[in-house]
């Protein structure tokens, strides 16, 4: 068995999470503009798409990586409110891509997170728009971060990377070429690792950019980036054939029933399982230079292997 | 009559304004990805998105803001560069705009600058995607720009926000929202501020601030760009109704055929071409303070409003 990186008591877990969420919920919140503003009902359907709930993963991996890089132990006020909208960032661009991903020329779903998706609930075009419009939203929000202007310009570069063309966005357009087809894993694994994978990575990163961490510090949240990411995918496609659509929100089975290639179809539910076993020791293995300061990181690790179960 | 702003003869102004396509063009084939790179198919889709001709007004406009700006006359090859890689950024949004406005879902047009459109060409889910890829590409190059990385925030905020749900993004919800109704004039112009006049005016403010501009450059630079935005607008509304689908490389006459509000049909097409007028003379008279520097600038806007003949 390897050595454990420190984590968190669960409940101290829960209550750490649970504040966290809050926070990037109310940064959120004040981010996007009401529904007074003109006009009015793209507005509301954004604020649809991004406050409709959510696990905030990618949030919290902005709270954690920070919390864990911060040289002087605690963050200063600036860079307390620079997490706050690096981790508002991310969950806009995370919000953007599934109302893409949903519309009838993607995957055409109807449901997500129980409630009707933003081009049921409005239409396609104010859906389309509304992705949009949290795009530019995400990069006004790093951008007026608090802190020196060469991190802010460093984290900008590290998350339009991210969700690019060789990035999320490039993501997404192999899955839609694959349906049908079978991926090797080789392949699998690149396209995961693009379209899942560079967000959650970027969201650690920047984390780690806003809060001045050391180059050694930044290899270690790399080697534990690239593992979760890969750790979140697979947990998701074991949790598309064992978990029913009411626990999920959103269509369970779908992947299967559009012979979709996953690490399930891929490496059976068993061989799915041991990679997920693997991918965690090496994401705690990586923090276990940062010390006590990355047990939510580390807890993190475990909540998102857990999400099997 | 008013006062006129210093201008180009005609014929230096053509090979100013050849000069400045030629090195937008260049720099937008170098930032885009080749085809050989995975995915190729959405690369090949923004190449062609973004290569496939074009006037280059929002390019033009920040490289003669730019110049217009310079304290020391010229462009240090840093400025240089960083002029390029704002103007490949202006348009590669205003690519991603047409691509998205392209989609059926949005106008369904079938023919863009005599070609057929990129959901046409390729298909409705790759154009979304080519689009969706295209826009964090233009914030990565302005985060590559080699200037003061402060200078560089300023410049990413301008275009998150001149880009968003209260700029373009916006305006297009507007007018998907007005079809088959009549707007006033005072919602049809903020409609068009919006939609077509923000990126115009931010792409004249980038060049600004890249080059370092003054604050009293940069209050003329104001005044000239809402002017010319506005301009813009109304020059594209006569076009459609004057010249014919071959000359304009789109259809022509679909506004009024769809019944879109247009400043022919809420001020009639002498009206249009008076307003026309008052916006040009507007235009040289912000320009006045900024000197012969200036006459690209001057020269631009009477390209624009002389585009309806």
């Amino acid at each position: 068995m390897s050595p454990q990186a420190a984590t968190l008591e669960s409940t101290d877990f829960q209550s750490w999470l649970r504040s966290r969420i809050r926070q990037v919920e109310e940064t959120l919140d004040q981010t996007l503009a009401s529904i007074d503003v003109v006009p009015g009902r793209l507005h509301e359907a954004m604020r649809y798409a991004v406050l409709g709930g959510g696990k905030r993963i990618r949030a919290a991996l902005v709270y954690a990586a920070g919390e864990a890089s911060l040289q002087s132990g605690s963050a200063a006020p600036a860079q307390q409110i620079a997490l706050d909208q690096a981790a508002a960032a991310v969950e806009l661009v995370h919000a953007y891509s599934l109302v893409h991903d949903d519309l009838p020329c993607m995957d055409d779903d109807t449901l997500r997170r129980g409630r009707p998706t933003v081009h049921v609930q409005f239409d396609e075009a104010t859906a389309m728009l509304a992705g949009d419009a949290l795009q530019p939203l995400a990069f006004e929000a790093l951008a007026s971060m608090p802190i020196a202007p060469a991190l802010v310009v460093q984290a900008i570069q590290l998350l339009a990377r991210a969700i690019g063309s060789q990035g999320m966005v490039g993501g997404q357009a192999i899955d839609c070429d694959s349906v049908g087809r079978v991926l090797a894993q080789d392949d699998l694994q690149q396209m995961h690792r693009m379209k899942t994978g560079a967000l959650l990575e970027a969201s650690v990163l920047l984390g780690g950019i806003v809060a001045g961490a050391s180059s050694s510090t930044r290899e270690g949240l790399t080697r534990y980036a690239a593992a979760i990411g890969l750790a979140f995918q697979v947990a998701d496609d074991i949790l598309d054939v064992t978990a029913d659509t009411a626990t999920l929100g959103k269509t369970a089975g779908k992947d299967a029933a559009e012979n979709k290639p996953t690490y399930v179809s891929t490496l059976g539910l068993e061989g799915s399982r041991e990679l997920l076993h693997v991918l965690r020791e090496e994401a705690h293995s990586a923090l276990l230079p940062l010390g006590p300061s990355a047990a939510s990181l580390s807890s993190l690790a475990d909540y998102i292997v857990g999400r099997d179960r």
